[in-house]
């Protein structure tokens, strides 16, 4: 979908705000690297804090940088007093998450009014190497009249 | 699906040390609760460093521990020199995940030589009070010749 | 989820009015089979018409006849003067489809104002005996003041 | 993904012969219009027989032949020994399958030995305009040494 535009133009600022108040992206060290109209990525350096037991980063964490990059590409298009709220994903793991940065986008293939529809990816860097990690579908809803803060 | 039965009579044990041994559970302060034949539950006490920007527990957190929980519910019928890993799951969001604590609980569906499938819900607890917070099914697969550690 | 109430006392010719409007449930053969608030039921007879490369349900004919039982099931919960839209579904395909007789079934997981969760079930019926074919969760919006025709 | 090749150069032969056997496909009029190394489309003509309360395409139409597309593409890189079954799906159905054609189109993201990921779409074509309908991920498994015929 191109050709997507904020209705807020101060949509980076809100969604940066909220960003810095989810403390469970604080808790695993994520950072919020871009922000564009429809558009999120987040990325994660690698800790020993943050694996399954085969010391790849746990599925659940590369899953919740998925979710909050979604949940972002599709809150940068809703009116500046409304908030965002997950409703389902579907994310399939194609490969153990190795290496020493996961880095999570997600694109808005569908803004609606109630309903807005994200692709989201994943990939694991490692040396310098990006491999596909993850290939989600997230459906997020907006609430008018509620602002996030 | 009844009548569920573990084809190693160590499961138990297996799964307690598969669990162990995943850092991102610790690093959330997860516990591994119940573990049977086919069916496994994790709880996980509420801390502010796990919420999102409303206070309530972050989807991802939720879904790290139910899909844990789905893992070790498929793992608990595997024999005693395979893996397991998450090939996709699907989950729905219903309610926000507010309370001190949330339980995670997953169930096979459908053991299979390759795949196996759960059922898998989370409840938010607050006040005494159980709601429904997740709901959704997980796609695992089995690596035979392959041991956990 | 138990006790669960139809705010539309006529809810059942409702749906049943509305099934019989679906062309494509004609065409593959699909009778409503059940309707309580809810929950719905729906049959489908072995036809060759309706088979894959391997002659079994085609897994698109089997999705059809859950995604309609899914549909009605939440419908069957909505006002009278409102419709109802298919959000999004993840079907797991579980094993191959034969058998004399389809039967789909849906249950409302969680009901809500927008959106309604739905819990789906398929099994194939060979000689008298139910196998588990298809296991789903389905996400359906309420368009309000919107009758169905 | 690019660069994926057919391991057997055979390849559309032996998906247009398998398409020739779903009779589910002849029975709603279906045609298989593109079939590359991982890639494939599917159209469907308008037909009143298709459609579900509102005269629209049926979502599990529209999912069938989706379902089939994905299939097909995932089928293309298998040897020539192999079949394909599905393991599972979720698709969002984004607006009204409106129009005089659909036009679903699967494309794969991972290719495996055992498991194949799909990217889903699907168009509905009206007055020459095309609309987003279906958006979807699709798992496929390959059955070696089991050969399609």
């Amino acid at each position: 979908m191109d050709g997507l535009t904020a209705r807020d133009r101060n949509f980076a600022a809100r969604v940066r705000d909220s960003f810095d108040r989810q403390n469970a992206m604080r808790l695993i060290g994520a950072r919020l690297t871009k922000i564009e109209p429809g558009y999120c990525e987040i990325e994660l350096p690698y800790r020993d804090e943050l694996t399954q037991q085969h010391k790849f980063f746990h599925g659940g964490i590369t899953t919740m940088i998925a979710d909050s990059a979604a949940g972002y590409a599709a809150y940068s298009l809703f009116p500046a007093d409304a908030s965002v709220l997950t409703v389902e994903f579907k994310m399939s793991l194609l490969a153990p998450a190795a290496g020493e940065m996961l880095i999570a986008s997600a694109r808005v293939v569908k803004p609606g009014r109630t309903l807005t529809l994200c692709d989201v990816e994943a990939h694991a860097v490692q040396d310098g190497k990006k491999t596909l990690v993850l290939k989600g579908l997230e459906t997020l809803i907006c609430l008018h009249n509620k602002a996030d803060r």
